[in-house]
């Protein structure tokens, strides 16, 4: 069997990490990298191709996007009308579904096929919200992010007046109701006082109970670690008092850049088109003969 | 839209919570009830039809197969054969390969689908099992049962000499291994030592801690309750040390129809063929516009 062969656009953590899980994945092949400037090539990636533009890179059957998220409909879009696949991590949820109209039309028209929103929530946890509602239809799903870092609440954070560095954590209170630990570096002749003003009053952090913490160094207690509880209660049928619980303590850049690299096989496997992952059969992201997984698996 | 039709084969603790189900999904109507003896009629379905042959319920889209697991395959292979659709809970694990071979070429013959084992261990558990594979490529997943009855196990128990009824109930012990509780009511003259010697001794039981424990009453011990505890520990890409666990407590039969009723609607929007529920998009079990279900759920 002839590898995959996929290329990483972008080369932040979630690139890094990419790259990588394609390195132990035994049927796929690293294309390349794609990064705005291809002349800087960290020391980890010095046996790959880096490029700027992915056309460098000859034959690619997929490009996992890891660009900042807001570049993801203008990246993917790009590609797909090159007839090449792409997955992604587009993580604004209010953005989903026209995200999957735009590339559906585009991955129709060049007979290719997207996985959009493929992290791990958006992700993997909205494959388990989805499994869940057809276990219990009726009743009520929480899910509770953290003890981890928030990359979007660090970065409006960050951007106050006064502040020089800072880092959000989200607690998990239950219900899915939130605490916001915000851990700054004061720039010199700030005060704790009016930086926390300024954070607490943002939309960002005004629906929920925030602490903000002065630090020496935001570097000094940043970690990648991150989890989620999804709880459900339900009913099954007219049965009530169904439990459900997932839990997960995960490396957060390497798991969603793993189910990235998951995707690329099942992105092939697809029809032309564009798909959130529960609408993907979680046997198409695995690699090997189908009856050995099934006699493992199922 | 026209609802789908939707036929119970056979009346046990599985087809009873199936009507229960079906009598609350909005997009699906209850074609009847096929058993055996059509004459014996239960009071919470005299409202329905009760045949001993489908061809009396005119037309039926999917039938769920409640039947005993071992009459799964001939039942199956005769409704598919018809053009009807199947869905079932076979739960013989070494023998789900070899059904959907056999199922899968009678369905292709006839161009219609089946989806097979799809309760919840086979089922459900198996699309986390796999899920999870996908998020940790590397590493061990453990499936610890209960606590809640094994219907297998209790039937063995129940046909050794001197037992007049059993109940053997799994009790997880982690990492996959089990104990057996085995209560009892002892035929007069029957010894607890005879008893016990020939239960451990049975290949069901020889191999797990087992114990028996007599009962005046079996009937006033049981209860439907059950659970399940997945656990994996992984490796995604290079990272090591991922963690996720799933874990349910739940109404045994009613979760195994739930599931069959949500696999009605996935067996219609299916290619002609056999799939175990790893192979289906966890959104085709979901009633409801394609819209609304991402833009929550996803």
């Amino acid at each position: 069997m002839s590898k995959l062969r996929v290329a990483v656009v972008g080369y932040g953590n979630i690139g890094k990490y990419a790259i990588e899980a394609l390195r132990v994945a035994d049927d796929m092949e690293i294309a390349g990298v794609v990064r705005r400037n291809a002349s800087v090539v960290p020391d980890e990636i010095k046996d790959l191709k880096v490029v700027s533009n992915i056309d460098e890179l000859g034959k690619v059957d997929v490009a996992i996007l890891a660009t900042p998220t807001r570049d993801v409909p203008a990246t993917a879009s790009a590609m797909l009308a090159k007839g090449i696949c792409t997955v992604d991590s587009y993580d604004i949820h209010g953005g989903i579904w026209d995200l999957r109209l735009q590339l559906d039309a585009i991955a129709k028209k060049n007979g290719t096929a997207a996985i959009i929103s493929a992290g791990w929530d958006p992700g993997t946890d909205s494959v388990i919200r989805t499994l869940l509602m057809a276990m219990a239809p009726k009743g009520i799903t929480y899910t509770n992010f953290g003890p981890g870092m928030s990359m979007g609440h660090s970065v409006v954070a960050r951007s106050k007046k006064g502040v020089k560095n800072a880092l959000s954590m989200t607690i998990p209170l239950g219900t899915s109701v939130h605490r916001r630990m915000v851990y700054v570096e004061l720039e010199d002749g700030a005060t704790l006082e009016e930086v926390t003003k300024e954070i607490k009053a943002d939309d960002y952090f005004a629906h929920d109970e925030t602490h903000v913490i002065p630090v020496a160094s935001v570097d000094d207690v940043r970690d990648m670690g991150h989890g989620v509880l999804l709880e459900r209660k339900g009913v099954s049928g007219k049965t009530q008092n169904q439990l459900f619980s997932f839990t997960m303590k995960i490396n957060n850049p390497a798991l969603t850049a793993q189910v990235l690299v998951s995707c690329c096989r099942a992105v092939k496997k697809q029809n032309p088109g564009c798909y959130t992952l529960p609408e993907i059969a979680p046997m198409d992201l695995l690699a090997g003969d189908r009856e050995a997984l099934i006699k493992s698996l199922v």
